[in-house]
């Protein structure tokens, strides 16, 4: 049996069905890929198959897409290749999501560009959003998307309008691995504006589909196409995001596939935030600020992101009665130590000690038997 | 024992030791106001009191304190008065407050303004925040403020430049109740440019402070201030923060003493938000967008906010195939039964029950045997 047959049975099972079908995967497993096809093609699906395939299984155009693959320089990337992704789709907990759609492996991916996937997915961050991103959003994304991708992470996203574009173009301006999961045909300009974008990515990193050539995106792909982008993602940052929008599907799908979610916060001002402040509610989801919190979650072990510095005051290191000693003494002028005593609400005797050290750490100056801070 | 005799000892006994203390509550629990003021005056103070009342228990300006008190309108609030607030101050786990300053409650209260305090912290949220706010801070502030001033929640604050001031004045703007806690003296207008502010937060809410009359504000006294921001409230929201603030430092105490702790997100490019960011990412701070979120919290049991209004789309309420379905009918033009059936990846006798249910829902209308999206 050649490679290009079984080639072909990847290609022709991929139209037969919508992805995901857990009853083709199932068929496919028992038979291997051509002899699925040819049963499928000779009409003996399986009944449990035969709602699935029975609109399409007289389409075969199995050549003519792959000789449009391979006119653009693209592969199929199935299971009997090596750089097939070993992602976990398990769906923990929510009927929710699982009523909607199965969270289960795609079939085959259609890909164009020469980053491997399976490395890929080794060290991935989603960084997703809604199409309507203002100025802040978009200026977030990309900082986190140059940020990750410049620690050698790839941004996956899903090549739309507003966050998605934005992320992928940071990161390709820093000459990062960037990918876009389509929700259509490799060969869709989807969405029209983006056709540029689309195909730097495909020469840099890798634009990749579960659907077939020619196929129209659809709403339905959409939420199908979001479960692909958290799959290849450690972690999914929402960054920008309404109510109700595409990107908290995204997040939806991390979650119940076991994938971290990340929000980034912003004005409450901003309807383009009320879903990322919606999700920061939840215990599970983690406030993103800068890209190496990404890193740290996405990264090895030990990755840490470094504190942010913490602004010095003139009081850090001293001990309580040196602070009330300090706070004790005037802005401008001097005072006596009787006076210090006073003000500060201890014996003159337990004043002499904390102003000796205070003196010692150059924090304050004796003049005449009176003290004041120290100043420059 | 006349009344004045023991408002004269509380008034001494509010000065002879730095608040809290609570070596000095210890002895006037045991010795009631009158007598233990007459033995500190007399030296007779215990050896555990008497390094934090030597410097000062000759100085008796009782008298002097509470005529100025008296002409500016004011009053001494002491546990002997039914307006005293029952509040915990019990401090619970961090050793890392505990060690600055006990949670300890104040000896008594000095205190300007008609609104009577043990009724005002039973339905009080904190507002806090930065001195230096953003224009998006204040507007925050301002709004949370007035929507809690308008629901009867009283709002709490220290009266600093920025969110603090912001805070008081959109209460003061919808006629709300706003309590000013101080760091100095009744009499002492600090900060300078907020004189006329404090002025009529006294005239329709409460000034107040544990420290006696001529009392300069320090460090210290803005740390332990903090902690009683945060006894009057049944919540402190910090509206912006740098990373090390002193609305950081009220939050703490907040959650040591028991209370709710929340912060408002902003911009992660702004440092004002930093503070609120590093508390969001904390389980058990909770985020706040609007005043009703706040009300929820301080409010009566089952006050509860209402859902922000979700957007809708077309496919709301629709299932699995007739979305399909829906979604496999073009923009414009129309498609036979087959060509849906195909476009849907489903049987085609499978296609006309989910048209019939769109087109009665009037989603879906039938033109000469082929379909198309109804508009309008």
């Amino acid at each position: 049996m050649s490679d290009e047959l079984r080639r072909r049975a990847w290609a022709y099972l991929s139209r037969v069905a919508e992805s995901p079908s857990p009853e083709l995967a199932a068929f496919v497993a028992k038979y291997g890929p051509v002899e699925a096809a040819c049963r499928i093609k000779g009409g003996l699906a399986p009944p449990e198959l035969k709602g699935r395939v029975e609109a399409r299984h007289e389409v075969d155009t199995a050549a003519d897409d792959l000789d449009l693959l391979d006119r653009r320089g693209g592969r199929l990337i199935t299971p009997d290749d090596a750089e097939w992704p070993q992602l976990a789709f398990t769906v923990f907990g929510s009927a929710k999501v699982q009523e909607k759609e199965s969270g289960r492996a795609p079939l085959v991916l259609w890909a164009i560009g020469p980053a491997r996937l399976d490395r890929v997915a080794a060290r991935a961050a989603a960084i997703v959003g809604t199409r309507a991103a203002t100025a802040y959003g978009e200026h977030v994304a990309a900082d986190l998307a140059a940020g990750l991708a410049e620690r050698n992470v790839a941004v996956v996203s899903g090549a739309a309008y507003g966050i998605d574009g934005a992320a992928h173009r940071a990161a390709l301006g820093v000459d990062g691995v960037t990918v876009a999961v389509l929700a259509c045909g490799i060969d869709v300009p989807y969405p029209a504006g983006h056709s540029a974008l689309l195909h730097r990515i495909g020469g840099s990193g890798v634009v990749v589909t579960e659907y077939p050539p020619g196929v129209r995106p659809a709403r339905h792909r959409f939420l199908t196409r979001n479960r692909l982008v958290a799959a290849l993602s450690g972690a999914t940052v929402v960054v920008e995001a309404g109510l109700r929008s595409g990107a908290a599907n995204t997040a939806a799908w991390a979650e119940v596939m076991g994938r971290v979610v990340c929000a980034v916060p912003g004005p409450v001002t901003s309807a383009a935030s009320a879903g990322c402040h919606a999700l920061l509610r939840r215990d599970d989801v983690h406030l993103i600020s800068r890209p190496e919190e990404v890193v740290e979650i996405v990264g090895r072990i030990g990755e840490l992101a470094e504190d942010p510095e913490h602004p010095q005051t003139p009081l850090d290191g001293l001990s309580r009665e040196e602070a009330l000693v300090y706070e004790a003494l005037p802005g401008r002028g001097t005072r006596s130590v009787e006076e210090i005593a006073v003000a500060a609400g201890i014996p003159a005797e337990q004043v002499l000690g904390p102003l000796a050290l205070l003196e010692i750490a150059g924090r304050v100056q004796r003049r005449e038997g009176r003290w004041r801070i120290a100043r420059g």
